[in-house]
């Protein structure tokens, strides 16, 4: 019962998020299809974000099935996680307003990376909480290739794509 | 337990996705009734957005009572319809505050398409998920013809009726 | 399981609409307390707003533990409650912006009227659902009562208290 | 089932206020990381009340699990307690946009002091709800610490600390 509340609350934070996000897509002045160009990079980094919130989701959910009981320190790492997923609709919507600029993507890729610390952190409580069962002997090992992608996808933005850049600046002149 | 998540997770999407389209309906300057009148056909929009979000919700609920488990998939196909429902508050306040012209609303209708089209695939997956049995046989039939009307409604919206147009540009002058 | 997931999405819907309209009261420029002045219109129809959908939320939670299988009817009926509800930021705004002037307030009346009409819709569509019993019978009384109230609450709206009006006009000077 | 009701709802509220406090950080308008500074206090007072919220859901949890039936003196103050907890995005974007001057701080903290009373009412209530038993004899005691802990934090809030406003005003200078 304890854990369905956990669970609950999580996915409410999370259902907000991910909706809370399209908001950075503002409706814009004309009704030619030319102003929806300006907007392509916020819906390509929001269709991004929906994804990684998406995983995140996904991953959260098949972690809180392997949890047992829940305690205090699971509740806090859970909240610490929610809490770097919580900026996505700021770090979403600054990246792509300035078309994935150096400062912007790599403040991007800071919180993702922050996220995922935070999503490790909370699968070492649980299991800490636990002890060894086969339960989670097997779910131990899944997250934790996920986690590596997460980082070194993370690391992947810190090096934005001069090509991209390139291309949007030609669009832009 | 998992589709108990599945659909709490989508409710709050959706219901997020619905009360947050009202935000497109801006509070007026003045206290005049007339102040109302440029914000009718966001109005309307909103209601008709409003219906097809409670079309969308009421056959989601009817297709995952249908389904079994929740596989991987599953989840995936479901947040891509999520992913094109999320769209709504968009192109309903660019749709509504540009009085029904002609690219706001084919732009409406092709997000309408690409909703019935995800509707489409999360079936898809979830009666490959299953096989084939009674539950199902029953279940599919209906969706398919709610489906189709789906896109037929899509179509129709792409040929916006230029009676109204004329009527809105008029009340403009 | 069927009437969980309709509350759960009627207080999704609920808790989103009653939280959205805390966004109305936007933070101020300055930082003296002179600058809530102002705001104080504005937080008092949003502390009535929430008392209106607090008393929404708790009658349609006794309504809905007296009500059986849930039908596409009562789906539909339930929406066209949340319809109405989900205008309430738009006209808690409006009004507390316009500091009780008549046209605001008519407006915010006419929407409490037309909540209380489709709770009492889908009160009668519940009943129709499910014959006469016990259950039924005694909780048939009560909200009769408190939908009387709102209408007269309602009513009463349409006559903006000319006294408040004069002493905000006078504050305004 | 009817406190489930009133967990799911209070959830919901809780979720959206504390996701909806990331709105007051605005997306800046230029992409170099100076333009970020600015908003460092709206991030930290963000922080500051993403912990607080943490803190009344962790709490909020405890308490209802110890808590039996639910009836209508608990339903409003479970309400009484989300308003107050509904006004922490606004004191919390007024704090963070005014770096933590003298006013601001103090309204933050008052709305932190009535929310800590709301939450000793609700307690109240839930106790006298169910007579004594041993799990309330329990549940009552922690409570009534973090209560006080609430309070002295609030009152300390009230007192601003002038080193933190001295270093906040030579950056701005």
């Amino acid at each position: 019962m304890e854990k369905n509340r956990l669970e609950a609350f999580s996915d409410g934070v999370l259902a907000i998020i991910i909706t809370i996000m399209v908001l950075e897509l503002r409706v814009p002045a004309g009704s030619d299809i030319a102003v929806l160009k300006p907007l392509l990079p916020v819906f390509l980094t929001y269709a991004l974000s929906f994804i990684y919130l998406g995983i995140y989701w996904n991953n959260h959910h098949h972690l809180l099935k392997a949890a047992g009981r829940v305690n205090g320190a699971m509740m806090w790492a859970n909240l610490h996680l929610l809490f770097w997923l919580s900026l996505f609709p700021f770090v979403t919507g600054w990246m792509g307003e300035n078309h994935f600029t150096t400062v912007p993507t790599a403040v991007y890729g800071t919180v993702l990376l922050l996220a995922a610390i935070a999503y490790y952190i909370l699968q070492s409580v649980i299991i800490a909480g636990q002890g060894c069962d086969s339960k989670l002997a097997a779910a131990l090992f899944q997250p934790w290739i996920s986690c590596g992608i997460y980082v070194l996808v993370a690391l992947l933005w810190l090096v934005p794509d001069r090509r991209i850049e390139r291309l949007l600046a030609e669009r832009k002149d």
